[in-house]
């Protein structure tokens, strides 16, 4: 009967030290996505198999965990069938249902179940566990939250510069020095429209991406493979080279997409999105970087990355604008744009640089020693009035030895003791005493709650 | 490609106004647990299999939720091992994890596996999700939250006490009222001995436990069949016929229980428990109810079970004490009490009472109408400072015509719309509209800033 008890790789409990430092992040982002007016959703953690598949790419499906149906899985399938029929498959054909992968997709299917009881543009937020049955590794799970924010049914790049403002104030909020970049995906398409590659574009994109990690060389080696011809690569590389200031970057393509409609265009918006930056003050440096692709196929727009400028990790945040995200649901022409915040990274980077703020206010203030039934009922109101105010206080369940009540106090870090003895009780007080000076005050119920009130 | 959107049968999506409503009732409750000295943890979605499997009994089994294995999930069976053995086996060879059935198995898994981190005795409390694949009906849901408090690592009555003080907090909180029914194992186990069918206690406390549902007459029928003698029944009768006060109901057991050492055990709990409660003023009616059995079978001591006295639902809430749930993952002697709060059924009970405050402040305060370029440059600071302070405000992505943007914060129960036009851009002022009254005022913005502070 008595399993040694473990969890499944790649998930985690979390202690109320975690929590309360995971909560910090959630609070962060809530107040501000509250105060742009976002409204919370929340959908359920097992979708319609059939909503997920195809989503995201090959790869993607084999990441989802599927539920297995319930009773009898078997009933519908022949034995041959059973045997014959690859994992892959069977497994689509014995589970009508599998776990979120992100809040993107869910979110899509929300807007388009919901659409007649929405007012849009909708501004929804939404902060949950998703899941990935990818391989564990450091930093990487398989359980683990997004919070995202998205805006959806308008064009207007007002929605994008939000979204800027946004995440320069959850950086700043959690005090994190980080660099927005920022691309659009019309530049990337205008590029290899003007180096005779446009169906080559996702190639493309894969491979510059890579090129902070691996370098010129390799990537150039890449696109060899790719299939892109010289010339084209010759067409190419002064874009990849290409640097300075964000104002010089736009200039030098203002010339090199002149040929591409689609890639002018994109120009415009990142033109017009700076222009909305300008007179502001931010925290963060806000980056044109034509190197940022973003794997996910359904970007048709503007689309950002965040990066730590202190910790080495990956991104942060991302996300983009999507024209047609709802269109695989059955709602066409609906654009939308968002972002996702990885609160697991941002985790790591602020206990990486022990920015996490003290947790006091959530832990117990006061612990009551327990002297036996008399001196409890005896202290019962004066908890009352304690937990009346909001001060979370706490009476040690049985009168264990002082020792062991004053260790316990100790070990939960609680900054006071109150004794209530036999004189005490007398003269209708309450002993406090601070457990770090050791130094004690003699005080009315009344008194005890002032004292302890923050 | 365009699939009709829908969500597994039994799974919810919730919407903004929900999630403000649900929010009210998560925030009560965990407000509460902290002032209380409760900590938090939360513990993953999917556990391992064969931690859950055989915790709930037969029946309960059938209601796991399991997670498919990833890749080759085939691999290691024959071709007669999967057509031959029967789905239910097959699904645990096949499925190495499941969804949590609830939050008291996974807290037993992480007390255990945590043991040397955590300092005892540990208050902890827990707001999660939970899947049962039961049958979806009215009120019954396959994905649905549970609010669960508890103390680990003391015997203490006390803690007893203390949670039964949470659950009225919590309930008068919610401006609900409720009775909290209360019984004992022991004195459940002690009628058993007495009436000579020890071994039966599970037949009897599961017969008696339907009582106010089906009626006398009908609990005698399935005692009958459950192979009760015509004696123990004799002596059951005047028990179950048991009527008056509390303290009436204890007098009557003192005297039947005599010859039962548990029985009197028990007894003597109850009255220690409610001699706490005496010089109190508790909102809730405390009810000792000699027929609440509650079916979990790791329940050793106290019970506890809340009802709505004014809307006819199930329970709302309900826990007992456990001697020994943490033995099952091989840590002996560890005894532990809670309740868990139903936060869907008290969802229900709130909206059927219409007893849900109002939720204004967490939505947007003021919609900026957009009239073009310049004028939206000139709102951006404006914009600024109200989010500063915490005012949650918008402005409407497009200048679209007047009359859709009106319509945006009416739907959206914005009470006010703020007006920038060439006249305000050149005063420096911004003109204030209450939706409500029509009224319209003149500000400068840190005016606006100070009437739309709540």
């Amino acid at each position: 009967m008595a399993d040694k008890p473990s969890i499944p790789k790649g998930t985690r409990d979390f202690t109320p030290l975690e929590m309360a430092r995971r909560n910090f992040i959630f609070d962060t982002v809530r107040k501000i996505f509250k105060t742009y007016g976002y409204l919370p959703i929340e959908t359920p953690a097992m979708e319609n198999l059939s909503s997920l598949m195809g989503k995201y790419g090959a790869e993607g499906d084999k990441l989802l965990f599927k539920i297995l149906n319930s009773g009898d899985f078997k009933g519908k399938l022949s034995e041959e069938e059973l045997v014959t029929i690859p994992a892959g498959k069977l497994g689509t054909m014995i589970s009508e249902k599998g776990l979120r992968f992100d809040l993107t997709v869910p979110f899509a299917r929300f807007v388009v179940q919901h659409r007649h009881e929405i007012v849009f543009p909708f501004k929804r937020y939404q902060i949950q566990p998703v899941w990935r049955a990818d391989r564990p590794q450091r930093g990487r799970y398989r359980e683990f939250y997004q919070c995202d924010v998205d805006v959806i049914g308008s064009n207007s790049l007002l929605n994008e510069y939000e979204l800027v403002r946004i995440m320069d104030e959850v950086f700043s909020a959690l005090r994190l020095k980080v660099v927005i970049k920022m691309n659009n995906r019309k530049v990337l398409a205008g590029i290899s429209e003007v180096i005779g590659e446009s169906e080559r574009m996702m190639d493309i994109t894969m491979a510059i991406d890579k090129l902070e990690k691996v370098g010129m060389e390799k990537v150039m080696l890449e696109l060899e493979q790719r299939g892109l011809g010289k010339d084209s690569m010759q067409k190419l590389e002064p874009v990849l080279k290409m640097e300075g200031s964000n104002r010089e970057k736009l200039e030098f393509l203002e010339d090199y997409l002149g040929p591409s409609t689609t890639g002018m265009e994109g120009l415009v918006e990142i033109r017009q999105l700076f222009g909305y930056m300008e007179p502001d003050t931010m925290e963060a440096e806000v980056e044109f970087d034509i190197t940022l692709a973003r794997g996910l196929n359904y970007y048709t727009g503007s689309i950002f990355e965040v990066k730590s400028e202190e910790v080495q990790i990956g991104s942060i945040c991302g996300g983009g604008r999507y024209d047609d995200l709802t269109g695989i649901f059955g709602l066409d022409g609906v654009s939308g744009v968002g972002v996702s915040f990885g609160a697991d990274r941002i985790y790591d980077v602020l206990e990486q640089l022990e920015r996490f703020p003290g947790h006091g206010e959530m832990d117990t203030r006061v612990l009551f020693v327990n002297f036996g039934q008399q001196e409890v009922q005896y202290i019962f109101p004066v908890l009352g009035k304690l937990r009346n105010r909001g001060i979370a206080s706490e009476l040690y369940p049985d009168p264990a030895k002082m020792k062991k009540q004053m260790s316990y106090a100790n070990s939960r870090n609680i900054p006071f003791v109150a004794l209530v003895g036999e004189q005490e009780m007398q003269d209708g007080m309450v002993t406090l005493k601070e457990m770090e000076t050791g130094n004690q005050e003699r005080l009315t119920p009344e008194q005890l709650v002032e004292r302890l009130s923050v």
